[in-house]
């Protein structure tokens, strides 16, 4: 490793940085970075290469990036944060230091209020320079009002279910891929008439030729129809129309027409954009359930590379019109840690100019004696999924779902589950049965 | 932790795994991952509960994932190999064991060949279970066959520009970000007239409203036509057109209205399915390359978790469509290994069923005295990617593309940089000026 400090003259540098108030916070994104760096090198000075690198400039200063070019479109870094904080020696064993660093980016140069430019930028080129984790984006109004969010939100899909307060329930069809679509719709049945307030087809679902969409949702909203009519009471139908994303828009157009009453897409591997083409469509009138588990693992699992799990799981798909976010639980067979699941629900839930708050739906190997611990955590303003914890009651999974709405119930009356098991059968027999769902 | 046995009942696991000849690889993907486990547990049984995960099954038995269900849709473990591999006693001092697994997907899962499900079944919620890194895939010949790949690939390209042998040499404009697109078309002037055959757009400026695509495009054309006259050559210019996906094709239609001869996307953050849009629509008739250091370092970075580089910036790209793919070389400003930089142009151009070979092209902190370095790794089959190494050319970017020029001509003929840059002269100014561009 080569120190070019050709690189570091001055006058290169004398445009991207900034104190922490020398910018305009109306015009520029922040974006907050993890940085490890060999103990010999200056923060402050890789972090201005770096703000240069994912804006106007490159290795070396070129004629054109003129002082006015750099003024207009350079990057500005504004703090340089070292943790822990060294001040007037460094021990001889420290090899790396650690930092968070801040960025100002100019939403000049983002192309208007869009995911493809806003990654390109802040999770560019820079993520790959070595242990860069990104932590946090913190954007102007002006930019977010770009975004619609999501249509109905918290409010909106407890409206269309008539539910106040309560936490919802949430049922992912378990088996996760099968066929033909008739062995869900039965479960569906059982589920709906049990108490859930949505069923969900798992993220592995999608369009299957044994198993087309178009078909699953005729025969699950009749399914739950007839549910409805016993119950007394309203359950959505998340169909996944996960798949190429001119194909995703074309299937809730179709889904729409054939009475389906929500939708879901696996956000990451469909992109933001089509989940928020979605959303922003006015004539995509029904909630939409975002499943961010797959693939966003890759992304926030190492502590050193990567994004944080409270960006990809929690604000960009909010900003992107989520009206459900479906997220790992640290409780169950995820493995999570208990502070981040608890960010990431804030991330859905806080004010955030305009946009709606709408539904943590952690999940995972939920079974019922975990409600209390869920509520606790993250108020009544969740939708709890389960699955297996619904779908594998020794009563069936009618007995299953009603187990959760009877943990729901004491939960929210202040009932301990133990207690409130002496009266409700089905939960009793669920807490007998399952302890734990920790796998490993 | 707390080991649930109730999941790892024999009868449980009697479908999710075979022998490696167990399966028919045409109906099957085969994903291999890097898996670091606890010592005290039981890779194997490990395994097939991922494998139950990412297919039918969840965290216990549910009463519908039947014999039949699981013969259909389950995957299969088809190997789990130790590395190093313990065989009669585990030291003491060991808590953690390396594996590389392997796990048999049935295409019936995947909806048709298509990225969003795949990814899904393949790099779903799996990769957030712990230390676990998608190394590979393996595709059978009717799936991929759903994809068409590059419409061009190194022959279309080659012969569009009428360069049989040599490598190309593309130069990335420099200024990343800048305003008016006039200070661009002039560079663009200099290192089309200086010797570069294809110019592109940094992978930061899109379609910004200072410097939009369509102003771009016409005053680049104009550009370049005019250095086309006095060179008697010809020269591409892939024009960045990243933005949200619907926007990106109406952005390519106008490119091509208004005589653009190429495009450029950033593959990730638009998705490699709004890259197979252009590559697959007839109507896009000119080459495509796809910029593949942005975002993807969230996803390779780390040795245990995310994809490997290799699939993602190499196999994927090529399968969605991309004539020219720019990546990380190990010799300038980027931080690469020069193993996994020789492997993803082997991903690019080795057979693939039907598949066309494209064009790998190394970039970041490039120089001339890189050349011969590259072609003697890569062969003359590549595109070298020079920004800052041909703009900051003491004499001007127009004698920086020629250098380059004279580099590779010198490198095809078997000449050192040092006896060629006797007779060239704005050779010999760089390789004077530059000795490296390693920053750290």
């Amino acid at each position: 490793m080569v120190l070019n400090m050709g690189r570091f003259e001055y006058e290169y540098l004398d445009v991207p940085e900034a104190l922490p108030e020398g910018f305009d916070p109306e015009e520029y994104v922040v974006a907050t970075y993890y940085v490890s760096l060999p103990a010999g090198l200056d923060a402050h000075v890789v972090a201005q290469a770096v703000a240069v690198e994912q804006s106007t400039g490159t290795w070396t200063p070129v004629p054109k990036e003129t002082p006015e070019i750099k003024r207009k479109h350079a990057a500005r870094v504004i703090g340089v944060y070292e943790a822990p904080a060294y001040q007037w020696f460094l021990p001889k064993d420290v090899e790396e230091r650690q930092y968070i660093i801040q960025v100002a980016f100019p939403i000049l140069n983002l192309c208007g209020s869009q995911f493809p430019v806003l990654l390109a930028t802040v999770a560019g080129n820079i993520l790959a320079g070595g242990k860069v984790k990104l932590l946090d984006l913190a954007f102007p109004r002006k930019y977010l009002e770009g975004f619609k969010g999501a249509k109905f939100g918290i409010e909106g899909v407890r409206s269309i279910l008539g539910v106040k307060d309560r936490p919802l329930i949430n049922n992912m069809i378990k088996p996760c891929v099968y066929s033909p679509p008739d062995i869900g719709a039965e479960l569906a049945y059982e589920v709906a008439a049990g108490g859930v307030d949505i069923i969900k087809d798992d993220e592995l679902l999608a369009d299957m030729e044994l198993n087309k969409v178009e078909e699953r949702v005729v025969k699950f909203m009749e399914a739950i129809d007839k549910a409805n009519e016993e119950k007394g009471e309203k359950t959505l139908y998340t169909v996944n129309i996960t798949d190429r994303p001119s194909r995703v828009l074309e299937l809730a157009d179709r889904v729409i027409e054939l009475g389906g009453n929500a939708l879901m897409v696996d956000a990451v591997p469909v992109g933001f954009e089509t989940l928020r083409d979605l959303a922003e469509d006015p004539s995509i009138n029904v909630p939409i359930l975002a499943h961010l588990p797959d693939f966003t693992g890759a992304v926030y699992m190492s502590p050193e590379y990567g994004l944080s799990s409270h960006l990809i799981i929690g604000k960009f798909p909010r900003i992107a019109g989520a009206d459900i976010v479906v997220y790992p639980a640290p409780y169950g067979k995820a493995m999570f840690l208990r502070e981040n699941y608890i960010k990431i629900a804030k991330q859905l839930r806080y004010p955030l100019y305009h946009l709606k708050k709408v539904f943590p739906m952690p999940s995972g190997g939920i079974i019922p004696i975990h409600v209390p611990q869920l509520v606790f955590d993250l108020g009544p303003d969740i939708v709890i999924g389960a699955g297996g914890g619904i779908h594998a009651h020794p009563q069936g999974p009618r007995a299953g779902a009603t187990a959760f709405r009877q943990a729901i119930d004491a939960t929210m009356k202040g009932i301990s589950l133990e207690e409130a098991a002496k009266e409700y059968k089905e939960l009793d027999v669920a807490l007998k049965t399952w302890k734990t769902t920790k796998i490993v």
